[in-house]
């Protein structure tokens, strides 16, 4: 009766910081969690997931082709887990979904996946396009365009801070590259109608 | 200040009905609406939404390559209409769902949207995973499983009742070929690890 | 691991016409349902659950001070049950809706209540207050005030059609008499300061 | 179109970190907010928001008898401010709520109140049940019970750690003598059919 849940937001919306409490909460009542995070760079397994709020913890990493349902199944080896949180869960492969989707069935583990709706182009990250298709339950982490309505797109920001219209989904750089806005914001600062196509 | 929204949920979970609903609440009110409807044959115009509960409603219908924005402009340009409301939205193209999302932007009239999420294979429809990348607020129409528990997923059997693993997308063919099931119930009709693929 | 859910709203929201598609999804699937709506004459047994969009089922009804723990459990006796559903759920006494709350937890039988949040006053019906505080899963079955904001609340009339601004929570007479608002327009139609008492 | 929001869970669940973290928001992005917490002791004006994570800030105080639609209409009046927080928002009284609903309305603020939904005899809070009656948004904030269902309920416990059956809604004493359960196990401790009454 476990569920897989999907937290999806924008950048900066804070989406760590729900995470983290939601850990703490399983922690406060004697419970064990297990957290990853997507390993970016080549420093396999010592993550951290941060917030800018200024609380953090320590996580597992995952990396590309790892199978998620075998890693899930050796912490659960190794004693009890209450809980796995996924954060940069857009990272994730399509089949580390499945992976996690399996877990959360077979080995009767809640998974809590927290990661970015949309890239800076507006389109699906592969992690989330499947989590969106798979999960159980979606919730949106909300956030505020510099209008005061929710943000739920984002802009990618050069050195100079000009507005990119193209590029690689990932990038090298700060969350200060990044703005979050509304859809109507975002169109006007990305232009049109190269958005759509 | 209008929004996108997007109802989603698997084969048979009563859409429809909930469309006809929302749509019969604002015509009771004495405002307007404007219905569409894929258009999966040939007969453009006359579309129809129906529900298998017994209620329905005449629609407009849309096709490949048609631009929603022009349409819902057209159809504001011939009087008033208070919501906009999208049957079988899976079927829209990426740059239609943009077209609905600059309708909502900038002529200011809510567009509700209605489809299923992943089909037959557990993968999203082109128009859904636009949607769920940039609708404004999502919200599940809920149905169940043989077991009771939440369905999310669907099955498409044959003319012998043979659970099917490939196939085309869309096929020709009713209803009744298709029977909803929860993940768990779904992996065990489908085999593994196929679907993972 | 059965829920009890509440789906509240104003009045004239559909209401009826979710909780029918509900239990339709359930018999569609080969399971049987068990429909009550309060009964709020004398002809105990006998009620009906129907929509102003054109569809009905019969119910079973419940007046004050009986046992719903015991009416659910009795009817789990005759035969199998997938899930309860209750109409009308505002009228319901706070001691029932702790039956109800029981049945889900010690029958293991999910029930969904479907039913008004405020009366005309903007204050809680008994039967609200305690879903609202011990439900689930609660979510609302949206609308629109004569503005095309979302209505949350609703003015009683007169034979006249004249707003009453005191009066009993429950009163004889039909559906027109009700007119359901967002609470700008509410308030306006109230006066003020009358409501907050 | 500003919104009224009651985020509402039983103890620890994170509310004041949600809180802070959505303040935080609007901080980030240049825009001010105000936030007031519940004054349960003499200290007017000078109150902080704290979570047991270990972030906090500071926050005016709200007591009994105050005009919280006159109060914000002052702050709004010495400056911009893009959102108003309430904190412990189950100890407003039903005026104020309507107060702030007012805000809202008139002054086109958006108001986030953060509360419980129960005490710990399963009853609604004054501040809650006209919250739960008037938000125009609820949304959950979750946490887990010892047995990892979620947690709705909460027990109080005295000096000894006996669970407590009665008693004054508003007890002076940490958060330690709480403890959030799910309905089932918050019957077993409680004992029935006590809680009905």
């Amino acid at each position: 009766m476990a569920k897989l849940y999907f937290n999806y937001s924008t950048m900066n919306a804070g989406k760590s910081t729900v995470l983290l409490q939601a850990s703490h909460n399983y922690i406060e009542r004697g419970m064990k969690t297990y957290l990853m995070i997507a390993q970016l760079d080549n420093r396999a397994g010592d993550g951290r997931i941060g917030s800018r709020i200024g609380i953090g913890a320590n996580a597992d990493t995952f990396g590309p082709g790892e199978d998620l349902y075998v890693k899930v199944q050796k912490r659960l080896g190794e004693g009890p887990c209450a809980c796995v949180f996924v954060d940069e869960a857009q990272f994730l492969e399509r089949q580390q979904v499945w992976q996690l989707a399996r877990a959360v069935d077979d080995l009767d583990v809640p998974v809590m996946a927290y990661g970015l709706r949309v890239d800076f182009l507006g389109k699906l990250f592969p992690g989330s396009a499947a989590l969106l298709a798979l999960a159980d339950e979606m919730r949106e982490v909300r956030t505020i365009c510099r209008c005061g309505k929710k943000a739920t797109m984002v802009v990618r920001k050069d050195e100079y801070g000009q507005v990119l219209t193209s590029g690689e989904q990932i990038a090298i750089g700060g969350n200060d590259r990044y703005v979050s806005l509304c859809r109507k914001h975002w169109r006007e600062e990305m232009g049109e109608p190269k958005p759509e196509s």
